[in-house]
């Protein structure tokens, strides 16, 4: 692999993986909506492109990571979209959490123009964006994955090839079905302990090395107890990935009773106007079912 | 505080910690249902005792862990129970989890007799009685804690005393309150990853190290995965445990969603037959709900 990367999307996730890559010696060229996002990049030496198009010519390797499906299509397969432009050999990776069927629309396109393609999304929110700490779940063929390793290298820590296209954003799910119902827990865990009057920081210290620990009760508790909405992960993100996640259950005829729960008092916290905080903010819907 | 101690209760959970007194030079004096649970102390030089009272009798500090609150009430103010004979001055320590009503009446009877009292419900599970790892989440007066922390030291690593009597139990609460939730996060996370057809062990080397990780999903997944439902924590004592919590939340007025589906799911479990599983058997339930 040489060393041009086209890179779309310089979000929270998206902004401090690309800048693992300019750190790890590659070549960036970046397009993203909104150009003010970018300027650290820039600053740093990328080259600013005015399309997924752009910012694909010429590249070994385009990396995506945009907030929601109706954009990836658009970047991959629109007008002006890397498909448009991304040479025969290189590979193109989406870092994006959507659904699997979209996956298989757009590797096929690759395909068919003799391009390598990746599902690849990620867990581990923006502690592990910027440690270059993320897990990716990586779907699509073998060679393809060895191929384009060094990129993954230089920004994820654990990198597993889960199988087939589509079995990166499956295992994305299994990840976020875990999370949801995990997440009651620890809301519903501080609301018992505030109305029974116990203090919630000593009973951290006795239950956050047990049976019940997890990362959100570390990581997320307390920044409950601060009252720290700032995102971490997006409510509205964790709300669309729960939406695919669903469609995937009523498709594969499955019933995940705690998958349901989770998504209604997430969709409650949206309309509560608070899908641009942290998912940590789960707790102002059961404060608010119990007020 | 001196060397003798009676214990009472001597099953998955009371007859480890007993053996750490041993270890830890405590003279046992041990009462249980059925005493072949307490061949094992008996053989390294406990004594054996005919009832609670026996057991307490001269017993400087005296421990109760067994399964259900009307054998907790019954150890304790029965006919044979602990409060007949201990002396004043002595320590009691209830180490079960019941509800902090109960919890009440025991200490005020305590108090009349001049003998301090604490509620020192656990979480560890199994392994944490054996590896004296316990989380000990203790309700009490401060100076009866101090009095019989040598004890506790022998027994468990965290050691909390959260406040006041039932302040320990209402801990052990919220504990149970996270991980029922985190329970049904595990299982549903494995029915989709079955359904989707990946490999579930993969799946775990990709979401076990970030953002959905817990203590049931390194401990009790790869169990479900190994059909392995041998008790750890029996489902029978969870389903106990969240009736109280249920209740106690009736009583503050406050309204759990996900803690009440756990136990709808862990009651179908019992309906099931598998009330004297491990926790881990809930995968059964969920996979009876999609079959």
């Amino acid at each position: 692999m040489s060393k041009k990367i086209g890179w779309i999307g310089t979000g929270v996730m998206g902004g401090a993986m690309a800048g693992h890559l300019m750190t790890a010696g590659y070549e960036l060229r970046v397009y993203t909506r909104s150009r003010e996002k970018a300027v650290d990049l820039l600053d740093r030496g990328a080259c600013w492109c005015t399309s997924p198009a752009e910012a694909a010519d010429g590249a070994d390797f385009v990396g995506v990571m945009v907030g929601f499906p109706e954009d990836v299509e658009e970047v991959f397969l629109g007008e002006h979209g890397v498909l448009s432009t991304v040479k025969a050999g290189a590979v193109i990776a989406d870092f994006t959490t959507r659904s699997p069927a979209l996956a298989q629309r757009i590797a096929a396109v690759a395909d068919e123009r003799g391009v390598g393609s990746l599902v690849a999304p990620v867990s581990g929110g923006d502690v592990g964006a910027q440690n270059a700490s993320l897990s990716i779940m990586i779907g699509g063929d073998p060679a393809v994955f060895e191929q384009a390793r060094p990129v993954f290298e230089a920004i994820g820590k654990t990198l597993v090839l889960q199988g087939p296209a589509g079995s990166g954003q499956h295992t994305k799910m299994v990840n976020q079905v875990v999370v949801a119902s995990t997440m009651i827990g620890i809301c519903e865990a501080l609301i018992y302990a505030r109305r029974a009057g116990l203090d919630p920081v000593r009973v951290l210290d006795s239950i956050g090395g047990g049976a019940a620990t997890s990362w959100g009760l570390v990581n997320l508790y307390p920044r409950m107890l601060k009252e720290d909405y700032l995102p971490g992960f997006y409510v509205e993100h964790f709300v669309k990935d729960m939406g695919i996640a669903l469609e995937e259950c009523m498709r594969m005829n499955i019933e995940l009773p705690g998958l349901k729960l989770a998504s209604e008092l997430y969709g409650k916290l949206v309309e509560m106007g608070h899908g641009r905080d942290g998912t940590q903010a789960l707790i102002l819907a059961l404060d608010a079912l119990n007020a």
